[in-house]
């Protein structure tokens, strides 16, 4: 048995063509594959017929492990089979816990590794046809989620409406759209251009655009549902709806 | 000879293991590549060897094209050979100026498609062990660059320095590192843990870690060059240098 070690991987935004090649390279060496429900499960045929297949998914509050329960099983398994490769959704550094869990497996004798994902933050957005940053219309991005381990509103939405030069990213925020929304009318910006995208490049992707204010009303008419990630900022006038029907072509077959 | 379209593809930070699958599939499709300075050309090793491949670099100020030469190089060679693949560093959303050629395409009767790339802000930095967010460390993150097209020191960095509650990703700002410290400096911001990373998932990639007001001498005795990032936050912390002698595993062979 090899040296137990860890690598947490990026499974991208959503289509299992958005994987990188190293990715595939890992996932097929891997003994062990620890898998979070936002990680395409199609990526997980890159894996050899004996590795040993883990869901350990937390999705809309319903957590099926907790993140001590999944740091004991990274340790565990290592120990016992070798090499687990932890799957998650986006890159494992962007709100992944990819770093605490790292930390955790390094401090019980563990090697590890980190593999970057395609995040969602910038590619199921730019999927729409929205570009995060773009000459004249935005000066960067800044990439926030809505909720605090206590529940409140982040610090960080707050800071994003009263500065909104920028393209403001807000992942997990569905369920805290209207205070998000409130936010932003607060500071004047009630007319700002903004969207919400739900399984961006996948071929079921759906797309919302609007004024700030209006962007509760839009997704429930819409039956937008998460995962979904709120945009807002000028760059959202150059949405393109209309290609959300050509994102089927992504769908080819995983090599 | 196939319709005249224009993919804009990310390249990725460095590591050409790191492209996606879909990414090699569409340079294996390419008629003509037209590849930035920033882009590995090792990369161009997966295009047909009937592609024709043209370098449009600029870096460090020198300009082989301008943008105005590059759109019309698209179009050009689109309508001749049929299928362009615009090769560029990072993603090509991400100050990559993409959505700007895809509208000059389209404007000019081009199908256009986009096929994000793994952004170092997010990757070169967590190759270096730094997460650009953590538990405790990090609402969020922004990725901004230094200087505005009047030369200016970009509005965004000084906003940056006065809420420096998450994580501050600085793309081509190294030129900048005097004025960037400076605003940091007067925001009480001097004692900050900071670091620089230069060629960061490549074999030969460089960090320096420290606070903020000693990064400009602690750059210039590690004589760090760009291309370089500069991370800004409480997270850099976490950064581990030793293991940036692990990366020349990350550079396998090419597929």
């Amino acid at each position: 048995m090899q040296t137990p070690r860890l690598t947490v991987l990026g499974a991208g935004p959503g289509d299992p063509e958005l994987l990188t090649l190293k990715g595939a390279r890992v996932l097929s060496e891997a003994d062990v594959i620890l898998y979070d429900a936002l990680a395409n499960r199609a990526l997980l045929g890159h894996a050899r017929p004996e590795a040993v297949l883990v869901p350990v998914g937390k999705r809309r509050g319903m957590r099926s492990h907790s993140q001590d329960d999944i740091n004991a099983l990274i340790v565990d398994y290592a120990r016992r089979y070798g090499h687990v490769v932890r799957l998650k959704g986006g890159d494992p550094f962007v709100f992944g816990r990819g770093r605490e869990e790292m930390l955790y497996a390094e401090a019980h004798g563990l090697l590890t590794d980190y593999v970057p994902g395609i995040s969602s933050a910038v590619a199921a957005v730019g999927a729409a046809g929205i570009p995060v940053t773009h000459r004249g219309l935005s000066e960067g991005f800044r990439v926030i989620t809505a909720t605090t381990a206590t529940g409140e509103l982040a610090g960080s939405i707050r800071e994003a409406a009263r500065d909104a030069r920028g393209t403001t990213v807000i992942l997990m925020g569905l369920g805290e759209l209207p205070r998000i929304v409130q936010a932003f009318c607060e500071q004047g910006h009630a007319d700002m251009p903004a969207a919400i995208i739900q399984n961006g490049t996948l071929p079921h992707a759906r797309l919302v655009t609007g004024p700030v204010a209006e962007l509760p009303a839009r997704a429930a008419a819409a039956e937008i549902g998460a995962p979904a990630i709120i945009i807002i900022g000028e760059v959202t006038r150059l949405a393109t709806p209309e290609k959300l029907a050509l994102l089927p072509e992504l769908y080819a077959a995983v090599a």
